[in-house]
């Protein structure tokens, strides 16, 4: 009988480094190898190969990989039919989104989706585009960049859509946004064939699990301290949920333990402070199961 | 009404890694752009800017920022009237304290600061010199460097006063140390219109307490062990603080948990095993507010 | 009376980066410097120095070093007699292990450690391989390579033996492994001397707690949940070893605190999941000690 | 009046050290700034790009570039309608050539492009590779690849059509070349409105001339040398072409001066050599012009 | 008696690698240590030191050094008086020359010197930027500023006064040029007291000769041609000097040899090609002394 | 018949790069790859490997190589029994020779070689120093080092015997040279069969001819000037050696042409030039062979 085998394919480029963290908190020790494209990974019931975020749908879809990791952007470039497990959206990180957004010169006369009328756009996402101008009911022609597309306009196109973080980039380059075409979240990508074998399914529902677990413990932290009984109901009352609460042997202090937004630590430790936490001692989470 | 906001500098170089890194165990996520100067920050409420730590304090003097971070030298070499919000020393790198020192070639007949008199001092600190030149009574032409002071004697100076870590690189150059002009810590200021403006003020302090909390994690951990009730009260005698203590259901054992600084556990350790102490477990701190 | 100092030899290169890392988790802090050997560490009894791992079992024979970390490749290969004190090995890195091996071209005649008789063997281990095929009563030519061993075959060897973590560079220089001679694992090793000396002894004894300890933790996670009292016998059953158990107050259900190898939460988060445990939290270890 | 401009596009990357070198050779200062695309060029009638190789031809196409360089590869892969107005091939560099290949795993049983009906092939240069297959009358699923073809197959292609220079990347990927599709030179192109604007016509020939000259001067060198009056038939006629010639004054004793290929000096200078020659000086030279 | 030596500055930084570079064509052979601020250099009759270009004119001011490198930008900056010796500008890349201009923010009301009265500027030139506000009869405040000048304004100065050579840096931070305050060039420059020594002044002389060659060797180049008798004056007529012109044995062929600059075989090469000269090579130059 | 073919090994490391540009200043094209040992090079009858210089030698000997370049350091230490082709000593960098020197901490009381009986000497050369202080009749331990070596003393060493180019390094560590044991040049090495095969024999003297013209023409330039007929006989007088002279058509002017070391030309120009030469051009030399 064949071995029981997961093909699994990571994103090379900007997903690859948060993605093999966040396998890493999941407890998976995965190694990138200097070249090539075979991750070793110690699970032997998962074979892990390094690839285009590009590619992983196309991939996924034909069946050469039973899960992946991709963006939503690649995800539709590439029109691939995959069935979405869930989204692996770091929430931390909420100044780091990657957004396409349409851009024109500073000084353009394009105002709007609808002044692009018989305009060329130069974009990697070609379909992303065609897609939408489909929708905005506008024709237009668009080109696929091989790179570098913030240089291209005024010159060589009338608008662009590029991915964007700060805009700094586009600003630099004396281009203005004038509309976000899509915001992209990581998602946990799988096919029919994988989804309907009963063994895939599981396996792939527990690593979903962990991965979400490993995500959602980035952006918590454990709190714990200690608290004079007196005080203990007024703090029960703000706390954001139900904490684990000890009594002290023989005093008249608690001790409260929680987790937390590391957000929200922020307003947090200032009040308990001033109500009257002690000891109040902070530590980082690697994983959260609710 | 005009949006209340916090402007806060933060130093570009050799503080920069260390003050992001308590930033962001403070709670907040602060994101160095590639190239610009605004620092995005997750707290709407703040504009954070990253600014030589020389000209930080002169920025806060002038009310251009309302909180910054810099270090003592830069402080004393800009004579700027600033406040002080706390001291962010940061306890656990003993071994790279910053320390600002007056050094002259191995063979030279200067000894001590008396001898300078009459002689050249290269610097990049030039007030700060000039200051201990006065307070030691003594005469001498001090002269701006542009860098990699070290090099300058005997040839161009007759001595330097520059930063040191470890003194390598001066032995490197033949240069000893006579003096140390001042051993810098890195410190919290404002200046007074921002003190008096309640909201700030508030702000300020919140802060404060953060990335105090934060410092103080830097060096402490969580110890978890299990002892057994005959040990108890022996154990308990040379802890360095009180524990939280709870008795295990149903058995004579008990379950300790102390914060300590890391270092302390490299005696506390080994005596805890040899009295009898089981399942010792230690683990990060992240924010610690006593 | 003269000072007692442990002399301590670190591993530079390949090793360097880890054992440093296990160091600071056991709780020292351990500074690199950009030039020279010497370490700063924050033990004013340990002189730390960093060497070539090949060196170091020869220093600690002849008692110029009290104490060292080296491999167990270049404790054979420099035939010193040495005192092993324990094993660092870093059992969470399976995929990393260090494997000298045999390697011969792909289309080579020899196949097993016989057929090198008369040959000529390139290597950066000469004793290890001589030793190795004195036992194989096998007569080669041994040759010490200064590198770059790999692309030796056949033209100026006939087969090699080195180092390797994945085959990737002996499969791209067309060879195939046909022995695996050591498996080597980081040690902590002393000599004669030291160990007699009653101060020495203890000082080392306690730093291989700590520096166990650390090895240990690496691998290592707490696990925090909330049990339902009428799951709580089910759930105690199959978790790995006796949990710290508390009742919440007031309510029929517990809190338990275990410590268990990282790679383990793969199988059990799921499994205590699907039973009705909840806020499982888990957080990162750095030291611990049965 | 409109200022007469000829927009130049010069490729970014493999091609463009060289692009610049030859330029420089040719007598022009050209500048590239760190970002951006404008190159700063001594010569006001030009207005320089630096864009992509596979963008080049398109846009001299739609005239937005009146003159470029690119390569053969990508002006095939563009199908873009462009007048080549000569070769800018780099003689001496025999053993860089870039070369298109069909590459299959080494075990493969595709032996020619005659197996590879129904295959699937990876190359990011999609229309080159279908464009072959037809005139092989094949019919093959050609897919586009965004980067490191080289290890799809064979899990995620049956073949690929990658650049090569030595074939070493692709023997280190287990892959063996089957056929060559394009042996690609740098091509120097317009377009027909440019090449019917009298100015620009003139402009683009002199700096056709220019860089030929330029790219002729990288292979040559120039060879001087005294020879006896009674060895000057002798050695005459071997000489690759008919020499400068000058008696010296009162000696029976030839200066002979001639250009030749660099590559000829290996044999051509042990030859005089041993006939009588001496004195012999070669220099390099940046421009020829037959 | 003392061994006579000339001490020579030599600018570290951006003026660095050409400076080394036209010492090299001027036949000298200078090393750049690792580290260290001593240059090696094969002429036993200097010493050499690597220092910050603010810093030389100083030193030459006082006589620590004999002559040396820097700009007039800070010739001017440092307010020594030297005397200078030659210019070493390097006439080919007019493109990359260094100036010194006053920007303010795109939309800044400032828009010329007169209007700042009474604002902030930011500068490492703060004497240069002073001394020219004093001609201009403006008074306003002049900031030492630490570096990265140009994210200053608006925020923490009204304007700036920066070096720029494309003016790219200052358009990516939304500046625009108001004025140019300095085009700076490098000159070689001396004291008085080394310039009354007829030994130093002498060996000065003869190296400000070699300099000047090489400097004037980097935008020259040879050119040779055979021409035809019948067209010999009509191309005389146009060579930009008088060429030197032999005679070739027994046919009505003149060989032309002459030097002229790089930028000039750009109109010339084509020309003399029409007209009917042929075989015409270039080489390089290192040196031209007129 | 089996095809002709030189087996010839290039020294890898700090020769590496001198040696690529003399093959290449003689004329051959030789292609590094970025992994592998296998040179391309534009001569179908040799076969080129990179190789360590301390390994050519002993395959040279062995027959494995018939060509190869290496130090005398190297030769020396592998006791390989070879034959010097000739010398390759670029002689234009009189001041980054390869000197192994044996050195001692700066306070030692090891003065000179005599002191160092019963000593432990580090090395990375230790035939060398075994030889060395067996003609010194000095018994001593001298030990393998695997690097690093300068910071082996006083603790791990009592000397050293290492590389130096400036002494730097050494200064650095506080080291002191007591002797110089050997000053190492490039060699062009071949063995006793390569030189009985009248075919390798006459490719290796015609190899060694155009590697020596290129040494040679590493340190020489050409210098062209225009002499007046009335000095000609005072300019020839100091000429280093019998130019080239060709009288002007029509005027009482030379032509003078010459190669000379560019070293020499610091005088020489000076000096032309004061006795009336005009239109003074220096340009650089490839190859010379007298």
């Amino acid at each position: 009988m064949e071995e029981k085998k997961l093909k699994l394919g990571i994103p090379k480029g900007s997903l690859q480094e948060y993605t093999i963290k966040i396998f890493q908190s999941a407890g998976f020790d995965i190694n990138v190898p200097e070249r090539g494209y075979f991750l070793k990974i110690d699970d032997p019931e998962i074979e892990c190969f390094l690839l285009r975020p590009q590619e992983i749908p196309r991939y996924i879809e034909k069946g050469k990989l039973d899960l992946g990791i991709s963006g939503d952007d690649w995800i539709l470039e590439s029109k691939a039919k995959i069935i979405e497990v869930c989204d692996l959206k770091y929430a931390k990180q909420e100044i780091k989104k990657v957004k396409w957004v349409l851009a024109v010169p500073e000084n353009s006369k394009i105002k709007s989706v609808k002044d692009l009328e018989g305009k060329t756009i130069s974009t990697e996402a070609v379909n992303l585009v065609k897609n939408y101008l489909k929708k905005s009911k506008v024709k237009a022609r668009v080109e696929f960049s091989w790179g570098t597309t913030e240089v291209k306009p005024p010159r060589f196109a009338d608008a662009i859509c590029d991915i964007t973080e700060t805009g700094a980039s586009l600003r630099a380059h004396n281009l203005k946004v004038i509309d976000t075409i899509l915001v992209s979240s990581t998602k946990l990508i799988t096919n029919k064939q994988a989804w309907q074998d009963k063994w895939k399914k599981e396996k792939i529902k527990d690593l979903a699990l962990l991965l979400q677990g490993a995500v959602g413990g980035e952006e918590m932290v454990n709190i714990m301290m200690h608290i004079p009984g007196t005080k203990l109901n007024r703090i029960l009352k703000f706390l954001p949920k139900s904490p684990t609460i000890k009594k002290l042997i023989g005093e008249n202090w608690y001790d409260i333990e929680i987790s937390c937004k590391e957000r929200e630590t922020r307003e947090l430790i200032p009040k308990l402070k001033r109500i009257g936490a002690q000891g109040i001692v902070e530590w980082p989470v690697m994983k959260i199961v609710p």
